[in-house]
């Protein structure tokens, strides 16, 4: 697929076929993931990739109570309606992790931009659009607390989860989410 | 260009030609950007196109004075070295700045992850690709100090100035940095 098509084409899928991925897909979409720029090339990303219907369904179940407790703290209904069952039934998670010592020389500045997120974000896009090139769906999904992802998935703690992808057959076609211009967005000087 | 191939031959570049950058192929990477997922599909980023020379010197000089203040506090030689004159000389910068607000539920965690920094990431990646489909070399440029950079582009302070992106005709080929497997990166439940 044309670059500019799967950036067009990529969409957010919440509903997906139980229908396993093939391998080399399953490679493709990580080797695209490790070809994202990095502070001085340090890749500070590692992968889990979760097939283990048990271990999806810890996570859904942990994702479902984050969900309900920032309905609580936001009032926001969407939340209430959110249903991330999707995370149960999609084939495959990709867990990324980071590590927060690979930020480059910027650890010294002390400010709030983290590189090794910048480099992980850089990465998971290289998956979804990866994914869509392969005809597969997927989801960034990020709603979730750190502590009971850690404890499932028994990271140790000098990495950090940061996004959750859901990758599988979409089983049915997701709507296209407009967007701002970017002459909105622009100024030129 | 196809998107496997975008992704791979994608390189940081810091040498450039000083011709300009026609203006459809500017929208094409700016639109590309507005591509990007995002949490909620709140879409946290804005854009300051940057040709002016007299702009560009005053962020190269900033640039530099963050690069031996780093040096001094790491200690690492490559940045003695490292040489931001890239900044003046190369024809167009897109400067891409986060709204912290719009960061979906996760602003109600409380925890490190940024999710309005993770879209932008996520945007700047699309930028680099579109940039290399086009023939154009592109830098992730992080290395700055945000207060001095916010004063010179006059960005008001509900904006966070995240990254720096540079692109130009490349003036020499960029070589190949070496990735490590996501084979050594991966492990599967």
């Amino acid at each position: 697929m044309e670059l500019f098509e799967a950036i067009r084409k990529r969409r957010s899928c919440r509903k997906f076929m139980p229908d396993s991925i093939p391998p080399e897909d399953l490679g493709k979409i990580l080797e695209a993931a490790t070809w994202a720029p990095s502070p001085a090339n340090n890749q500070p990303w590692e992968f889990i990739v979760v097939t283990s219907p048990d271990i999806k369904a810890k996570i859904a179940d942990a994702a479902a109570a984050t969900k309900t407790m920032l309905f609580e703290k936001s009032g926001w209904k969407w939340l209430e309606r959110y249903n991330v069952d999707f995370i149960r039934e999609c084939p495959v998670l990709i867990v990324v992790l980071g590590d927060p010592q690979k930020s480059g020389a910027h650890i010294f500045l002390g400010d709030s931009i983290p590189g090794y997120q910048h480099a992980c974000a850089a990465a998971v896009q290289n998956m979804l659009l990866a994914a869509c090139d392969l005809g597969l769906g997927s989801l960034w999904f990020t709603l979730f607390e750190r502590c009971p992802v850690r404890r499932i998935l028994k990271i140790s703690t000098d990495l950090d989860p940061l996004s959750i992808i859901c990758i599988g057959k979409p089983a049915a076609a997701s709507s296209e989410t407009p967007r701002t211009s970017f002459a909105e967005k622009t100024r030129y000087i």
